[in-house]
């Protein structure tokens, strides 16, 4: 890493903070006669969970993430803790003094001075045409090529494809957002693996265009069918509202000083086109894009709609109750919270929804 | 393809099309005694041009991108014929009509009736550390696994890395844009590669999330260096302006209302706010994001901008003569219009600029 030329110290020490914090979480808690089983994220599986009375994440929003996606009971708390102050918001932990504090947070919850929160959670029906609806797991790290390899070829040759056009209840649910769009840029993608010794680990050594335009069709509660080629959708919860949903979406003071005046130009308007006003309007635009986690609506952006001859888009972004698509793409995938990815080739439809029964129990501590 | 649920017989179709208006185009040369090598993507190389007078892609705007990143002598015509008119908006080609008539554009160049255009192109210097200025073409394709891997390992072993600071002036010239993003999810992603039988190609059998944050900073005009983080940096031409710059940062009819209905409140303006002037402000707004291919200056835009207590973008578009990026990244690369790609990792340094001598010569035929 330092030959890379990375902060190979900064690390370290990121890591010795995150260990420490660990430590803490964990015996404020057997200080109080706690079980506790302290696993990685390796280890950690449903059966992890089904042990548990509750789960605590201790990292990152990435690491609240994870947890969550293990957690399919409603009825089971998952709280969060922010051990990686500097490199993660936290948005989905609880707030940062805990982290150094959490017998405190531990009594808030003895005496009752807290309430419970359901984060609202996207389920995914697929059916169609040869679908493949095995789950891969995006933050696998450091297996052997070797490993890999035997494990896929093991998949495709039990034929997970299926013919059926029932639809298939995805085992996921998407605590942010669903994301589809094509994930390689040539229809003959090739990549070759070469294993790095000092890693173990496989890097592909060609790098794959970002830029692939999405080909699919879309159908809004129910609505007609939209034929729409984009950079790719994004369905979001409450929760994901505040994440990749809100940087796809938020508009920058720039464009908005850039609207006024052209409209003020257009519209002979006599209007003081002052930076306070210009910022007032970014910040109610930017607002009206976040929305409670307990709300049971989605939110749908179309990222980089392409508007041409074929292609058209009648709403660029919406609420929602019910998002089909059928994919008319090459290579393309369906990414939940950014960890786990679906195929979603041409042949498939996805039906995207929120079920109240799949909400995750977490808890918001009185202040 | 047609088990895939493809459009096998639209695939063929179109085939037979792009088929025949080649031979019209060859047919249409050789009748003026214009002597013409008919070569495919594979056999294209700078030899060719050299040997050419004049180079005519036969094709969409991608097959007119893959033309001109061979030539780098800026009184070596290229020309875009456009034989896939309903895959192509053919931007970089002629007008459609030429496609089946095109003894009438032959004329037309005979009698002087058209000018020279030349579309500006961006160079990109390379240096710091750990950096590797070897190309990758992403639309290399239909190598076996076997003979990707040799050739790559013999790279390797040759150690293209280079611990020299000086730049490096990379073989390339951006006709559209140069794109700098992060390209793998996870730092350990790993691939395994499956040998298609049918395909005679490899596809990686993991999807790579298409989300994960670009970490850079970058100068603007040799201005002080921001520290940013977004879904990525793109510079583009006057000819890339019309192209994914265009996607990237044009508005919605739907924003735009809702910016002036906020407008409208916070300013307790007297503004009548019909269809039409949302309308008009809208293709004002994004008008203004289009410039001439002739012009040398470049467009820069940063996509999906994340701003928190440690990032910041004062600007997130404008236009400028210089872009400097220093890559804080894992594991990205720059892609030079969709085409080919150089890893950007932390420590290595890109400067970007426009120089005439690199501007594309084409025609502009008489209407």
């Amino acid at each position: 890493l330092a030959l890379k030329g990375s902060n190979y110290a900064g690390l370290l020490e990121r890591h010795r903070i995150h260990t420490k914090n660990v430590e803490h979480v964990v015996d404020s808690l057997r200080n109080e006669r706690i079980e506790v089983r302290l696993v990685k994220r390796r280890e950690y599986n449903e059966e992890t969970v089904r042990w548990a009375d509750a789960v605590i994440s201790a990292g990152g929003d990435g690491t609240m993430l994870l947890a969550a996606s293990k957690v399919f009971d409603k009825f089971k708390p998952v709280i969060g803790v922010n051990t990686d102050p500097e490199r993660s918001e936290g948005h989905l932990c609880l707030p940062m003094r805990y982290t150094h504090s959490f017998p405190e947070a531990l009594q808030k919850l003895y005496r009752g001075e807290f309430r419970w929160q359901w984060r609202q959670r996207i389920r995914l029906y697929l059916e169609g045409t040869g679908i493949n609806p095995t789950p891969v797991d995006l933050h696998e790290q450091q297996l052997s090529q070797e490993q890999h390899s035997r494990a896929h070829i093991n998949e495709r040759f039990q034929d997970q494809r299926s013919d059926i056009s029932d639809p298939h209840l995805l085992p996921v649910r998407a605590l942010n957002e669903v994301f589809i769009g094509e994930s390689l840029s040539s229809r003959y993608a090739v990549c070759s693996v070469l294993f790095r010794e000092n890693f173990k680990s496989c890097k592909p050594s060609f790098k794959f265009s970002l830029h692939r335009a999405s080909y699919y069709e879309i159908s809004v509660d129910d609505g007609p069918w939209e034929k729409q080629k984009s950079s790719g959708l994004n369905v979001c919860t409450g929760t994901g509202s505040k994440a990749w949903s809100y940087n796809i979406n938020k508009v920058a003071n720039q464009a908005v000083e850039e609207i006024l005046k052209i409209a003020k130009k257009h519209g002979s308007l006599n209007m003081p086109l002052n930076m306070e006003l210009v910022q007032k309007v970014t910040n109610d635009y930017n607002e009206s894009l976040l929305y409670s986690p307990e709300e049971p609506k989605m939110f749908f952006s179309i990222r980089e709609p392409i508007v041409n001859r074929v292609f058209s888009s009648s709403r660029q972004r919406g609420f929602s109750s019910k998002v089909c698509v059928r994919s008319r793409c090459w290579d393309a995938c369906m990414v939940v919270d950014g960890g786990t990815s679906f195929e979603f080739n041409d042949g498939a439809i996805a039906s995207i929804m929120i079920n109240t029964e799949d909400a995750l129990c977490t808890v918001l501590l009185e202040e």
